[in-house]
């Protein structure tokens, strides 16, 4: 495996392996890996010939007053663990590298990120389309992966691609959980044991929308009631949004039908988690 | 020569030619070809193995109560043109296949854009730049050729290119012109015989301010002001702006010295006009 963080060594092999006619898997990852990267990463390998991801903790996608600074970064810890999910080619650029003085292109996608967590985050999606034009553009996969827990940046990026006509597939995976149900995150890590503990409820209260509707509940504002309710019992939590959309505009939906997107966005102490469930009735 | 309109057949000739390993060279236009662009598709064709073009009059570029409408058009024409300049492949699709319902996606240039045609157009390079990347993420081009007499668009292309790592070349090569100096446009054909006569007075002025430079003038405002009267003189000229930028931010400079551009555009009755040259003192 080798590791590169200059755009000039990255390209040159690139060009090589397609050269050869490899095929290219892609994970763009802000790196301190967890179970979710290396599920995606063990696909991209099985599905291509050459695995690449990136580890890159992206300012332009994080807010003023948000976790730029304090997000874990242990790149010797990553380097050993996508070694040991096949990673071929790991690309750790400097900030410098990708945002040279001058820089001036933003990739916007709208409406799509307008609610939810684009909503909550204001220009976060921008850097995050913005960032993985870029890599695309230098990695040249033949198939990118991302995780389902991200469910609005999946949405964001394909449409990205559709609309840009770039040349590559999206493969969105589910997402992968803790032995308690916990989404795994790199932000978990900032979490308190007490926090720790409570924020399964995250996941219970999405668990209790699928069984309610399981049941025939259809009213969105009922069951979106009913997480707010469960998630705040927790001491340590604060709601930041309880949405159900539809699954292709991500316009909120006051009646459950078809395939909906269930997604929560909360608070512990200082700690922003999001997670998802996808339906369908 | 191969004509398509539909990005499926368009992907499966490029992917062809790329699994062969040619080169491709690329020319995109509006169409209503003149010798700019067939200078810009002769070379095109002599540094790369496979020449495309495209013909696409891209609303997105337009602004209200501009000439999109009005733009001509005549494909066939473009067609016979291409072929004699060595045109491989014409791709020339649909406002619907560029831009399907629901499309959203952007791409944004800032600073290089704020200012001359970018003041006077507002949204125009908005316009530009999302269509070339789509071009360009569909073509795949080794190369792009690009005509100096739209210096800014060139900049700003250029630009985008470096910023988000797309894996092309851009070529700008020198304006085309009329013998009697006028720049090369398919907006030429507006002008009745009257104005069309008056037109050259742009270059012309142009040249006039080469010649002060040569002889040691130096105050933009004088160079510029000089460019006005002359342009004003003609009867049927508004001046929309004449500007003299550095070479690199495009930013209006007081004082001539190293490289600069000196840009122009003027309105003969409805039809604008721009030209420029590159000073270097």
């Amino acid at each position: 495996m080798q590791v590169v963080s200059d755009i000039a060594s990255l390209k040159s092999i690139i060009e090589e392996k397609k050269q050869k006619g490899l095929s290219i898997g892609f994970v763009p990852t802000m790196g301190f890996l967890h179970e979710g990267h290396l599920f995606l990463m063990r696909m991209a390998k099985a599905e291509n010939d050459f695995m690449v991801i990136s580890i890159f903790v992206n300012p332009l996608q994080f807010g003023a007053g948000e976790d730029y600074e304090e997000y874990p970064r242990d790149l010797e810890r990553d380097t050993k663990m996508a070694g040991s999910a096949g990673c071929d080619l790991i690309f750790s650029p400097t900030v410098k590298e990708m945002y040279p003085p001058g820089y001036a292109t933003f990739v916007q996608v709208e409406k799509l990120t307008e609610g939810l967590c684009g909503a909550s985050r204001p220009g976060h999606f921008l850097g995050v389309t913005t960032v993985v034009a870029k890599l695309f553009n230098l990695v040249r996969p033949d198939r990118a992966y991302f995780g389902q827990k991200d469910a609005q940046q999946a949405f964001v990026l394909k449409k990205m691609v559709e609309d840009l006509n770039m040349n590559l597939k999206v493969i969105v995976l589910p997402t992968v959980r803790e032995p308690d149900g916990l989404a795994m995150s790199s932000r978990n890590k900032y979490l308190t044991p007490e926090q720790r503990k409570e924020a399964v409820v995250i996941y219970r209260s999405l668990r209790e929308a699928e069984e309610q509707i399981r049941k025939g509940e259809r009213e969105a504002g009922i069951i979106k009631e009913n997480i707010s309710k469960l998630i705040l019992q927790a001491k340590h939590a604060r709601v930041d949004y309880v949405e159900i959309v539809d699954s292709k505009e991500l316009h909120p939906v006051s009646i459950i039908k078809d395939r909906c997107l269930i997604a929560v966005a909360a608070k512990f102490g200082k700690t922003r988690l999001i997670d998802n469930v996808l339906v369908e009735v």
